[in-house]
């Protein structure tokens, strides 16, 4: 991190955490390694004044923000000229169960991302940022595949998002209810929450003697997906991106 | 279901997939039981022409959907008076891992769910929605709780919402390449995703004598979260809501 790559997130009326301050955070480190913990996030966007919601698969290099689908889908046929977005990753952590209605809560980890999206131009960037889309899950995999076929890479957009404003929102305190209501008889538990991957299932036609390549390795049955996402986020960009 | 309840969201502009028409559903049906997967769902909505992407608990009641927030939220003070706003809930299924960058894709569950929140009113109504917010992931919890202080009431604001349209999209195919490359000495699978309970952790402050009630017995270490989920809205809500 240098002087010219401020260590937080402007802060304002849009990205300001309006309650439980002490769960939020702005700084760079915080929101980026929240981000590199999914794959999948939300992203919200306007048309004609109706909010949409659209869960898709994302990266972050830097503090830009990618996501991508069908040229002909809704959102980047909107997105393309610069419209303000809201990409958020949220996991669940925990069900906490307490001694009142009130204090009944969840752990979680979120982040909530503001910018406004563009389309990655035809040509190399959009070719690089198609190869990254591949490698961030599984680093170095597209230097081993077949080649994008022409139309294959038309039928693919790339939207971008540098991130204007960021928050970060963590609860993660299990059961903590009001100081007089410990004494009741009222049974209080947390249940974690765990995001895993099952068995990996080698594809039925596979050709004779194709192996499965180290670059996976990672991906290993009962790992936590957020642990291998963000091992495999630094394999490719670098721990210090 | 009768006849006055359709089997079906109408379908336009808003909810119609605008491309992998295959993977997509309107029906009652298939929404309500995705929506049931789930106990967090992200909530998009618009103020002064910027999108939020909010992660939030909510649940549903019949073509009803809620969910909850301090009274003092961004999002609650903006939807009270009936805003267009968008509720989606995503399960990531499985990575797929193709042959080519192209077919490189992931399983996933997901259902968009689209129209005007507004607030649940103060009394009766919203004591009852509090209490269905914890009966929801827990059956019958609530008749054993601590009951809620007026001033707790206050402070939790409950906004509803109708669903008007919707649209379910699921993709369950793993590894689908291209015929002619198939044969290619290229590593392919799939590799499934699971979100799961692990082992509760009972509060070390419970009083004594205090024991896990049976109503808790379906959260079990190493359950699926979204199956534990169904089961429960069934519990609570019947299973024909």
């Amino acid at each position: 991190m240098t002087a010219a790559h401020p260590a937080s997130y402007p802060v304002d009326d849009i990205n300001r955490a309006k309650r439980r301050y002490d769960r939020a955070a702005y700084d760079h480190a915080t929101v980026h390694a929240l981000l590199d913990t999914a794959a999948l996030c939300h992203v919200s966007y306007v048309i004609d004044g109706q909010p949409y919601c659209t869960p898709t698969l994302f990266w972050r290099d830097g503090n830009r923000l990618y996501w991508h689908g069908s040229s002909a889908s809704r959102m980047l046929r909107n997105l393309s000229e610069g419209e303000p977005a809201c990409l958020t990753v949220a996991h669940l952590d925990r069900l906490v169960l307490a001694r009142c209605g009130f204090n009944h809560s969840v752990d979680y980890r979120s982040v909530m991302a503001f910018g406004h999206a563009r389309l990655v131009e035809e040509g190399e960037e959009k070719q690089h940022a198609l190869a990254m889309m591949v490698n961030r899950l599984y680093p170095g995999r597209t230097a081993g595949l077949r080649a994008s076929h022409p139309q294959e890479l038309k039928a693919t957009s790339v939207v971008y998002m540098d991130i204007e404003r960021a928050s970060a929102k963590v609860r993660d305190k299990g059961v903590l209810d009001d100081e007089e209501d410990y004494p009741l008889p009222i049974y209080a538990e947390s249940i974690p929450v765990l995001t895993v991957l099952g068995q990996p299932q080698p594809c039925p036609r596979l050709a004779p003697g194709v192996a499965r390549p180290a670059g996976l390795d990672g991906y290993q049955a009962g790992r936590r997906l957020d642990e291998v996402l963000v091992q495999a986020h630094a394999a490719t960009f670098g721990a210090d991106n």
